[in-house]
């Protein structure tokens, strides 16, 4: 299999988190459409409520880069950007080697 | 959405992440025939060889901890247990809001 699997915190600024998590789930929408992409959730922390985790399943990781050039993401994280409090810190990229659901 | 989302971190004694990898990978065949699993992805560290990152998602927790009653995982877990290099730790409990691929 050997996927590329990126798993990512991101803080939204206070009482925010809920707006940037509709943000990422745009992002999901359009990233769904390419071929390359197999997984792409958006999750909180239950104890956290500001802070949003991504995991995302890519074919590999030019294909995650790639995405990142479509206009319309680079509009959504701009929408994401002036309500993130600091940059994004924490999780892992990782190699899928197998498993179920991708 | 609402899912209830584990990402956990396992480390192998030196030499056995493949091992433990492929036994997590049987694991991911069991849990697929249950209409609660949707997405049991097994990943590994590049850097850390050792490390194993096991991803989960459920209908609910209660979906997850039923699983881990059955006797095939179980047996699965029994053989896992030796070649660990320590108890699981590192990861999060989540709560899928949205995305792809679930």
């Amino acid at each position: 299999m050997n996927k590329y699997f990126l798993h990512g915190k991101l803080k939204a600024s206070s009482g925010n988190g809920e707006k940037l998590a509709a943000i990422l789930i745009e992002a999901s929408k359009l990233v769904s459409r390419s071929a390359t992409c197999q997984l792409y959730l958006v999750s909180k922390d239950p104890e956290q409520p500001e802070t949003i985790w991504v995991t995302e399943v890519w074919d590999n990781k030019e294909a995650h880069d790639a995405s990142l050039q479509n206009p319309e993401v680079r509009a959504l994280i701009g929408q994401a950007i002036p309500i993130l409090d600091g940059m994004p810190a924490g999780g892992q990229t990782l190699e899928v080697l197998g498993g179920y659901g991708v």
